[in-house]
């Protein structure tokens, strides 16, 4: 017979992922593979990471906020390493119960993002599982040769800088599990939607790669929380980090609640979810590099310094904080 | 306090996957990202293809395999499209129950499968899941400028080749849920054996890929079934294809179940899993095409040709098959 018919996947792919598919080596995702085409001179970024129905977000979300954030996410390692997206291929796993609508806002989600962020997508791969719905995202960035910046190459005398505020995401996650925490907190209705909102879709600095390749030493994005994350970049660069907690960025929103429950400050140093940035940078770059972040539009703190030894400390009023759970892992 | 602890996550990458990642842009996964120099005058082509646990495996398979099986179906899809393999990013969610045994076998096979192809492990995700275990992987290889090779390509005229055998993981898979089809397919231990082993691990023709790459006009890797897969080569081209089902290459095992049941036909051409190679080829590129194939130690079969038209159609003594399930699909 002539067998021209489509599966199921074939033409949900069709539907909804192929016109994301901009890229012209997505071929329109009707091939095995897509083609990049690295610039001369460049070095390919390469970092996966995903998210879990029930571990990463609620089944609830919006499936477009749940797509972006699965995206973002990668972004803010791109952007942590300097790098310039240009593509991402992603693995989506539905369940039977998932509808057209859900996979509709899904893909037009990480539409608005690919376009917003100029990373298209390349290519795909979907399935049912029985268990929950999952993400798995694969993107890619270019950096000119061997400027990738690393995590392993921070100096001590060298000064420790973050973007945007910590802790927010933290906050944000525990008071969609427990509203009332709003009022114990203290927070006025905007300020439980900006933590609501920072929860539920990272703002990756991707305006700020190119800055970051400039000027810093060493970087790491805060996934799993500021003190986790330094701590990271700590071992790998083989040299201690001092941060002085009254220097640490936060929201209105996360000072209001510190205020009402002084012992918050574990949760938004170690919360995770923040998607910042921590950068190193040698002092007589710092100038110039908060130029960068304001030509870019993102804000930027120096918390604290590199110097000899190992492990971050924290000092508030110049004692050393302790925390009882040092980094946060979904895992 | 200084935070030198590392998370579970941390511990488990460190053990297990960390000596898997050679490439010197792996950075050791001690990093947000990996970088990789493409070659001048090279694309990079790439895929991403997984597995969940009770849909692409059973849950009891060795996880020494469900690890290799991952990877080559995604080293299937690189050959198919003429590329050598350069590395891979692997996203895997494991359950609670996933012991640190489990876990060692998955990583050793995984390394074996790496180092065997070539294809070194440059950066991961690993997260908990309360659904099943689930692998995804995005792989990556490199091709000329351009030279990737489409399934969009194909021209009438052009002859059909497949390598390997067709249909041996779709018995496997029959005969790994019901063990009583041996006897009813009246097939030797050695010969369920053969077809339990396809199922369990594909053969990514990896060592064809060059070959293809000069010689192909167009290709697709067979993982939805023969019929399924040409057909979609012949969508993408817009041509048809006539193939001689007596001329598709058959294991001994599979021509012995089908002599026992001659409805199996169906479930051979349509079963999928068999990560083998269609390729479309100029009548004057087959000689050459046959020894760079006898060379790299791969059997390849001419089954038919492209004509003009559309749809994919299967002769058997003249008559054109019809098939109840054209296409596979997990989905």
């Amino acid at each position: 017979m002539a067998n021209s018919s489509e599966s199921a996947e074939d033409r949900l792919i069709a539907r909804y992922f192929r016109p994301l598919a901009r890229h012209e080596g997505a071929f329109g995702l009707a091939d095995d593979a897509a083609a990049l085409t690295v610039p001369p001179g460049c070095d390919l970024v390469l970092t996966t990471d995903g998210v879990i129905a029930g571990v990463h977000f609620f089944p609830d979300d919006p499936p477009q906020d749940i797509a972006r954030k699965a995206l973002r996410m990668n972004l803010s390692d791109l952007a942590a390493k300097g790098a310039k997206p240009v593509g991402f291929l992603i693995a989506v796993a539905l369940t039977k119960e998932t509808d057209e609508a859900w996979l509709a806002a899904f893909a037009r989600g990480l539409g608005e993002d690919a376009e917003h962020y100029g990373c298209p997508l390349l290519g795909g791969d979907t399935d049912h599982t029985p268990g929950p719905v999952s993400v798995s995202i694969a993107a890619f960035g270019v950096v000119p040769h061997g400027a990738m910046v690393r995590r392993a190459t921070a100096k001590a005398g060298d000064r420790i800088v973050v973007t945007g505020t910590i802790g927010d995401a933290a906050l944000g996650v525990r008071l969609r599990g427990d509203a009332s925490l709003g009022a114990r907190w203290r927070l006025l209705e905007p300020m439980q939607a900006h933590l609501l909102q920072r929860y539920l879709l990272p703002q990756p600095r991707t305006a700020l790669a190119e800055a970051v390749q400039h000027h810093a030493t060493a970087s790491i994005d805060v996934s799993d929380g500021l003190a986790g994350d330094l701590a990271k970049l700590c071992r790998a660069s083989s040299v201690a980090a001092e941060v002085d907690v009254e220097r640490v960025p936060l929201s209105e929103a996360a000072r209001t609640a510190l205020t009402a429950e002084p012992a918050l400050i574990e949760t938004l140093l170690t919360g995770g979810d923040d998607y910042e940035i921590i950068l190193t940078l040698a002092p007589d770059k710092l100038a110039a590099f908060g130029s960068a972040a304001q030509a870019a539009g993102v804000s930027i703190t120096e918390i604290g310094r590199m110097q000899a030894g190992e492990g971050a400390r924290f000092l508030q009023d110049g004692t050393p904080l302790t925390f009882a759970r040092p980094s946060y892992s979904h895992f």
